[in-house]
């Protein structure tokens, strides 16, 4: 399963791996392709730089990436004060009763949450891209820089290419393909409408040649939403992309876990309510950040879906409303009350595997694939 | 090109192609793959006996196929009178108001459309079969029956058996599938959320291996939504289909003739309104039928979406409300209010070409598609 972009970073498989978890992350990476660690939930660029260097203690020298979210639009900015006065006490009412009728109860010891959400603000996820910069110049491990919302700033693209790291990022649609080329991004990431997280509403079957026809030879396509196997693969590079965008489907590798207690055993909450889901449970909606995003249907996102239910707020608005509830479920223990991102592909996250038997399955079903699609070119038999 | 499915049917292609035109139907049989007549526009039996009779003179003797639309569940049946005192004034007087304000005439000489649904109605689904069944015992050449709505019924399924047909039925999630192969359905039609007409919420990327692993060897799948491409007819063979259901991108083929005078030159309003789509301009709405189906997004479905609008009837009843506007709609000439099925593949439909064409270039995507894939299995040059 060999493509030039695969080559390009010099990585056995073209499948790129997105996950919030350094260890999926780094698993990928061993296993032969290339794990891009998701970044949004380093409010502190202290942790980040911590959680690189175990990246880079825990991938054998073999490349990986990171993940940022920068909207292409700077939204409000300000400090956590100022974007606090800009909820509506209808709104903090709503997610209060919601959570109650749920059964969620407060965090432990009355904790509270007030700093979830920095992640999503332009300035924090600069400091990611400063930390991964010093992180490449020192060991020289992170090739790929994506970003999940937009083309990056012109300085961010110009600094990651001085210090040799590729600038990948999403679009759901063919002006957000050309916008990036024309920004200087590198590799395309098109995401379809049955992907986990924000996306458009063209889906993957559409989209992926779209976008390829659509920026050509300027730039490489990687396929993200709705691969979670080797056929899905195949049809990937039917289509003509370069490669692969995962993410959905890391979340039951064995080695995930974030929300788990150190010591815990089996699947945790979240890995439970994932491993029910079919194609059919997920929703898209404005919920989680404040933009369309797919998500895992449970009973959080039908409470946002009932009648008197208010609208969601804009991003970032809407991520600092829900996110002390996002916590509270988190710290919770139901598989019904869950907030999570995910694609329809989680209809396939059916049990917990290691990410080495992952990729094994993906690049023997793709071989499959192509074989089975080398006997529709032969003579019939007379 | 070749599959088992294509072998069984005699054909060269495993294309199968859904349009309500027989001169497109025709051609595609003639271009090496399997034409299948869409039957619903049809409420007179002895037209439909005309038009399968052209089917014959004009298709070399190669097989074809009918469409018929069969609600799994029999829907509130009656003569036009009962079913019309369910439509509320209400409902009526929203439509009416709605033509007013996009402009569309009334039907010219105080013509008034009155039977405009009856292809909905069991009873006259049902005497299409009939028909269908008399002419494959008198040519042979009707190979396929394929019913848009839930499984047939089950002595419809043992006649067109008894007289060689095959059964195919579409299938918007995996329960559908495994009811249709209970039912003793032949062929599986998994048709994804971004296809045309009705549609689930599951996408092709994901609902296509989906259906073909939950049928297994019961029944092969044929793959539909989203396929305008060579690349996506390999993705189809590379996740498990036997062959492809075309619908929307036959409706701007040089021979679609419908909506058209005849001897009218250059596109349709219709197809000037396909042309400039794009893989954005489509929505999913129950205002067609009753039933969610996908649409060409227009001033017409934008109406529907305005606030004060009313909610769709159920079918047949949403059908019979706006039969004579669609009629209306069809006999006026503007490409922006247009009450059309379409997919998101309508984004590929961007000029009017000869059937025969057509199929030549997606075979040879196809067969490029497969080159490139055996160049990823190749060892990296040292």
């Amino acid at each position: 399963m060999r493509t030039e972009l695969a080559d390009r970073f010099g990585i056995e498989y073209p499948i790129f791996g997105f996950t919030p978890s350094q260890d999926v992350a780094a698993a990928i990476s061993r296993a032969g392709g290339l794990g891009v660690l998701g970044c949004v939930r380093f409010n502190d660029a202290e942790e980040l730089d911590e959680v690189l260097e175990w990246m880079h203690e825990n991938t054998d020298g073999k490349p990986f990436g990171v993940d940022i979210v920068m909207p292409a639009k700077i939204p409000t900015e300000g400090s956590k004060v100022d974007l606090d006065s800009m909820i509506s006490p209808e709104h903090r009412a709503f997610v209060e009763r919601t959570l109650d009728d749920l059964g969620v109860p407060p965090l432990p010891n009355g904790e509270r949450v007030d700093a979830g959400v920095l992640g999503w603000l332009h300035s924090v996820a600069r400091s990611h891209v400063d930390i991964a910069m010093e992180h490449t110049r020192k060991y020289g491990q992170i090739k790929l820089i994506a970003n999940a919302l937009g083309s990056p700033p012109s300085d961010v693209i110009q600094t990651s290419h001085d210090n040799g790291v590729l600038v990948a990022a999403l679009a759901g649609a063919k002006e957000h393909a050309l916008h990036h080329v024309e920004a200087g991004v590198d590799i395309v990431i098109a995401q379809g409408y049955e992907g986990g997280g924000h996306t458009g509403e063209v889906t993957s079957m559409i989209l992926w040649p779209e976008l390829v026809d659509a920026v050509q030879d300027s730039a490489p396509v990687l396929a993200a939403g709705g691969v979670g196997s080797g056929r899905q693969i195949a049809a990937a590079i039917a289509l003509g992309a370069q490669g692969v965008w995962m993410g959905t489907y890391w979340l039951t590798a064995a080695e995930y876990k974030l929300g788990m207690e150190p010591d815990a055993d089996g699947p945790s909450t979240v890995q439970k309510a994932l491993l029910k889901a079919t194609s059919r449970d997920t929703v898209r909606r404005r919920i989680y950040s404040g933009k369309p995003a797919r998500l895992l249907k449970t009973k959080w996102t039908d409470a946002w879906d009932a009648p008197g239910a208010p609208d969601p707020l804009p991003m970032p608005l809407q991520n600092l409303l829900v996110a002390e509830a996002h916590a509270r479920i988190s710290a919770a223990d139901d598989p019904d009350v869950v907030a999570m991102p995910a694609g329809q592909i989680v209809g396939r996250c059916n049990e917990i595997v290691p990410v080495a038997d992952m990729i094994a399955d993906l690049v023997g079903e793709y071989e499959q694939a192509v074989g089975r699609m080398n006997e529709t070119l032969k003579a019939p038999v007379s």
